[in-house]
């Protein structure tokens, strides 16, 4: 099922990013950068997480003059265990809190929510927002970087990042008009070091569903993005989609390569993370669209929603990709 | 905020309980209980709460006599890392999923969510699933079993189980009827063995701004029920309730006290788990409501939103309640 939208735009953005995104080729188009170093003045990689979080849901409430009491809803995730960079960055609030996590499609769901809480009449703004932290991805998943581990080429560099967007019904330039929710995809892939293989079966499925239900063809957007498949789930996504006849080669780029550039930055197959996507949408997508660049786009965040315990206990990887569509409104 | 409801209906539920819980006092009204181990023949805690969970909501398809393509969305959460009970178990099934994490509060998040999609003409049919592993819980939360660490009377005991709710807008005997959306509380408690005292403060911020914003009284419910506070918890939130000249004392009880008889269980201050208010709720609670014992009740699950990461690191625990009303239909 695709929602449809008419009364749903985006209020506005900020994005706080940091030392590796800096160097990307999108660094011009944050509100901020935190590039001292990955800890901005707290002890540990959790609590910068929390900080860079909340720092950007409270500048975005300044940025549109707004108070707490005028927010009807914050929609936030994270990878942190129990999403604590959301739970923990949410208690300097005073905004009622619904937390949500698909791993690094989770921006695309809480947009999906709010978008149709506003197209329902049930909320008049609301905040969506993401965040991810390299380090603490590092710790959590895969392996402390004190151990020197390794990496495979396919592996991924979590981004390090927050991103909020606030979501109204009062009448601005770019508007959601589709929301497309996921399906978990399980296809026995276990290679924890090749998540863009893993998600690229979920982007195509929910791509797919999309076009069907709006009877469209990807020639419709100016540009599909998914959110972090890299450089080798990018092409695995454009093949199969080839085996259905979607051809997606000519519009289509994933948000993990245009947040870094893999040909100079040392990050392997390129970012990854929910902020992945959050930060391409909420800076160098949004005033790209505002400055007549593009005109309609489908955004697809795309979220391996594994978990460790169950990769050491020899299980699969599900992935799930949530599609969302922006149109700059006439 | 208090969303209000007019066309949102229990359309049916499904319960599956375990060896904790075919022993306490509402044993007969569970849809099957799983008794023989805590493993259901799987080879992890994990993968039994997988199948808990899946089993639930397959059971409660097949009850009502739907396909997946009948339900619009399922919204699930629970209390493994990455919500891996929800994720893993979505994989069976060919249904769009939100992910959620609202800790022991979660099943409340996705009535809320549910209830607005469905009221604002989002969805038609959707499914809202919790479950919880007693075994998996200790494991993540606190100490391995194994380990025999004792427990101070104020710990609450993981319920076991999953349980399923599908919300619908065709009229049906038991309508939802408002929706309260808990705020982030932090007062600065840091004992993990109490996590009652925690959430206290968030189920009284809940139920105020609830009684405020509807301007009723405590005693236009036959019944208020906490998620999962405990003996001891539950006399804090009275106490304190007290103090803004609201008096729930009359009609207030929590589940996790009613899941379990602490008298004859060696469970210390009672349930606690997202499945403590939702068994307690889509057993018990709906069919007393059917059978005309209650006409009106307030659920509020309480949840402590917290991170073993960030209790290691020495931070407090931040908490979070949501209330949804339930009214027999005139």
């Amino acid at each position: 099922m695709t929602n449809k939208f008419n009364n749903v735009y985006v209020g506005d953005s900020y994005t706080i990013a940091s030392v590796y995104e800096k160097d990307g080729p999108i660094a011009d188009y944050f509100d901020k950068v935190y590039d001292k170093d990955l800890y901005y003045g707290c002890d540990t990689f959790e609590k910068a997480e929390e900080k860079m979080l909340s720092d950007s849901i409270e500048n975005l409430i300044d940025k549109v003059e707004y108070k707490d009491s005028d927010i009807d809803y914050v929609i936030s995730g994270d990878l942190e265990n129990q999403i604590a960079a959301s739970d923990y960055a949410l208690r300097h609030f005073d905004i009622p809190f619904l937390g949500i996590f698909s791993a690094c499609a989770t921006f695309g769901e809480g947009l999906l929510i709010g978008a149709n809480l506003i197209e329902g009449k049930r909320a008049k703004n609301i905040i969506v927002s993401t965040s991810s932290h390299n380090m603490m991805a590092e710790k959590q998943f895969r392996n402390p970087t004190e151990y020197g581990a390794p990496k495979k080429k396919t592996t991924t560099w979590t981004s390090t990042g927050a991103a909020c967007m606030l979501l109204t019904n009062k009448k601005g330039k770019i508007k959601i008009t589709s929301a497309t929710c996921g399906k978990v995809q399980d296809k026995n892939v276990t290679d924890v070091n090749n998540m863009g293989a893993v998600m690229a079966i979920a982007a195509a499925d929910t791509i797919e569903r999309h076009l069907v239900d709006l009877n469209i063809k990807p020639n419709y957007y100016d540009l599909i993005l998914t959110g972090d498949l890299g450089c080798y789930g990018k092409e695995i996504l454009i093949d199969y989609l080839k085996t259905k006849n979607i051809d997606i080669s000519k519009n289509y780029e994933d948000c993990g390569l245009i947040l870094y550039d893999i040909k100079k930055q040392n990050v392997f197959a390129g970012a990854s993370g929910p902020a992945s996507s959050a930060l391409v949408l909420c800076s160098y997508l949004l005033k790209e669209m505002e400055r007549g660049k593009y005109k309609k786009i489908l955004l697809v965040p795309t979220g391996a929603i594994f978990s460790p315990t169950r990769t050491f206990q020899k299980d699969s990887i599900p992935s799930i990709a949530h599609a969302i569509s922006f149109e700059v409104s006439e």
